[in-house]
């Protein structure tokens, strides 16, 4: 079944909120994001600033210690303005380097949805105007978390959240551990583009029209998000430093083998030896994200 | 002019020793390294194990402040033994999780140098044989580094050393900083391929046939490591954690783009913004190592 | 006014919570906390582990912006019975160090409360029986955080929470910025002895009667939780790694010297220089915490 | 016997440098230091700045593998004039406060000989003069490395150098690994006084006179610098982060406990629970310093 939903308010928390809509494992949700700051597909702010999330959409029979199965099916720009931070962070270059880096107001980009493309309009300098191909993603979705908390949209965790990870795009599927009863599904944060690491603070961050379709795998228990698309499987970790969200990912990487792929312990590590690749989700959130991915490729058949 | 250079010994630091040859700027350097371990083409051990360096190699007209051009024109398998690491080590998995690592001789692989790939043989695991195409590249290699220091090979920082970066391919040209007269170039640890991270300890093991041509920029000061092949360019950052490596080589992509591409301070951040991608090198050695990167169809016309 | 405060019911997070009482500024509260697997002064589990908190407490006139004063004014064992971890935790080891830790169940320490000491009683070992004086203290207690969070008692913030910081006794003052109106302050884990950096994951886990007077400082706004006592005044900062904890208290120390001891830029840094001191409070739980601490006698005189 | 000695040239590495000096076990050196930019007891520059090293000293009979046991037995200033950084550094502020740290010219100190203190002398600043005591302490102090490395003398690492550690003030103790015949004793970079973190980059950096007494314990490995004071028994962890530094030094107590103090590992484990310290040496250099302590009175009887 499809579901059209027109949200009438925003959460800045994940959390064990009042439910929006109850929809059954296999259904379709259609529904729409604000931006970052809140902006709609208008342009007009329509809610508090901060990653607002539509939702929570509770997914039936889904419960603690299961997973949940989202097809990310469609993320789109609802608008054809976009904006993004004018300077990379101060964390993210040298520290004796920050008094270098430019103060300016906020960039902005004219996005071109019938070519795909997102092309730079200010604020002004040396580099001109610059068209680069669009890539839709979610910056900020996930469940909510353990232990009844709240938290935040500025961070990310086992429950996703804002891990701003390029690979968060159309025809991924992402698995996200179920910590409240409905999972309780949130969705928000579209990027038309992103570089590695949202290292400026932001992606090119837009509106966005979203239809994802959600399963529950019952009694089935992972740590942290894991996703796949057509090429790779990956496990996404968050944490500081960086070096913290490669354990996480890596460890969760080696559990998923074992348990789906039928490879023993060393099987698993001697896969991951040489085959292994890493993608920097964000260096800018207060929690950071990496991602540990194999390529299907190498995979044994999944049990 | 073309030189073929037989290494009679090898050094397990980059430092301010005697060179073995000085050749001119634009010359070509024909050698070959040993493995990690210190094994050469006939496997045959004929020097202590970690990371023997071929070299140094003294580049005629290099001075302190110049920059060393280095393409890498060949680096292949003089054998067809590899060797990696069995499990992942025990600082890349969550704390909790290390004592589920599996213990193991080393893996084995056999190498097809026609068919360019590698076939897992030993151990024994649910694995069972795995073939992978090989990538071969070098894992520790550089320049002398400043203040007349000797610093080990199994290390890494401003001056190369090991970096263990899956990058540095045939076809990819390198760029140095000097800080001893001639530079004082050193080559080994070659890996027939390398997952991202090196998180095992090591890559595929191997001896290689090289060959590389030097240049020198005269009056060209660099901080660390900068590099492109046909698609990117990209910059080198070591250090722990990860999250220092990520400054370092964003830093040096940020003063690249205004010395060598034309643009200002603003511009240099907007290009990034979007079109950044990061590498993971090692998470291994002493100093982890991160590279920042940006496609060529980008950047504005080099100056 | 004084009020005796017998605890029903617990949280497990600090977050925007119904208050069980509400005080004016100036009020005292005399309540009791039970240990950090919910066990009371009987020994009797009467609410779920996790640092269960007594609270909050609602302190009238107490806004957002404000910083909330609280005087510990007494802090002490209800009982004679307290555990501890019996390893290291595997996180401050060397990651191939971990293996040798040993595999035991908990410690179990004897309180004389009379003596003001603790007598380890188990389990065996070539230790022995070792007596050491007690300093109790809180490990986990502060106020609801910013943006309606409600944030696990496992770690920590500028709200305070699970800082595990020695330094919180008795005679100890406390600055915490208020997020909440009533401030919404949380008391829990109580450790009768606990070392540098809670490095077992744990003190000498206890239930406490606790003692605290709760004052407002209407429109002063801090960062980060403050602290002074007859000696010190101190800072401090919650994150991973450490080198970010002693950024945030650092960072903190600067600002508070300016805006109340009189200090310039110039003079905040030159008194630092050669004053400052840190101590670890924890490098255990999810967020570590480190404090920066500048002895009383160098102060100028708070305006 | 005791040996006056005088340096006629400085090193700005630790490495396998000729030995200025052989002395026997049991010997003692009365020396002097020039301060961290070169500069003599005349404030003459004789040598390159760097934190030059008078040294370095061959131990008779120490050997690969042996331990140094290093004596401070005087350190104190030869002259009257010190100096250091005038703001926090960069690294150790958020990085969106390293814009509001002060410009100012190196801060200027008046050592009183007599008296044991420092009073500030400019830059002017609303701080006015401060005094303040000395504590007389080494910088930078150590053995030449392992695998004949020459290391620079900003950084520290297993055989001492770059720690900036409060604690090395005379009375203390100090025991170095042995990597090289004879160890190579390296001497320099005092300070008249300290703060905990070498937060400005420099203690109040002075030229000194230095009276040490070296022995050798013959066939007695150690993993990092170790050193005790009448209350205190202490290791030395450096790295980056602090985390990894807390990780070197715990674990290199924990051997300790059990190779000289009689403890199995769960003896060991227990005693440091509650009873174990962490100072901070430097959070400032390319390697930071923690140090883990126990005080003397809750050690066991040593083997």
């Amino acid at each position: 079944m499809e579901h059209h939903f027109t949200p009438t308010h925003y959460h800045n928390t994940l959390g064990p909120h009042e439910p929006v809509l109850r929809v059954q494992p296999g259904d379709t949700i259609c529904t729409t994001t604000v931006d970052a700051r809140g902006y709609d597909q208008h342009r007009q702010q329509i809610t508090p600033r901060g990653n607002p999330q539509t939702g929570p959409f509770f997914i039936e029979t889904a419960e603690p210690g299961d997973t949940l199965v989202l097809h990310l099916e469609h993320i789109f720009p609802n608008r054809e303005y976009g904006w993004c931070g004018s300077h990379v962070a101060e964390n993210i270059v040298d520290p004796a380097y920050v008094k270098y880096l430019p103060d300016a107001p906020l960039a902005e980009w004219k996005i071109d949805r019938d070519r795909w493309t997102a092309t730079l309009t200010g604020p002004e300098s040396k580099l001109g105007e610059l068209t680069i191909p669009i890539e839709p993603m979610l910056g900020c979705f996930g469940v909510a978390p353990s232990r009844r908390q709240a938290i935040s949209t500025a961070t990310s965790g086992e429950y996703g959240g804002n891990t701003d990870y390029r690979g968060f795009v159309a025809g991924t599927t992402v698995y996200f551990p179920v910590f409240e009863p409905g999972a309780l599904l949130f969705l928000g944060d579209g990027h038309a583009a992103q570089g590695c690491g949202e290292i400026v603070g932001s992606g090119i961050e837009i509106s966005m029209d979203v239809r994802v379709t959600a399963h529950v795998r019952k009694g089935i228990t992972i740590g942290w998000p894991r996703g796949e698309d057509s090429e790779w499987i990956f496990t996404v970790g968050c944490a500081r430093p960086l070096d913290q969200c490669v354990q996480h990912a890596t460890t969760e990487m080696l559990k998923w083998l074992q348990t789906d792929f039928g490879l023993d312990a060393l099987g698993a590590n001697l896969l991951m030896a040489q085959c292994v690749r890493y993608d920097l989700g964000n260096i800018y959130d207060p929690a950071y994200t990496m991602v540990c991915k194999l390529p299907k490729t190498v995979l044994p058949p999944r049990l």
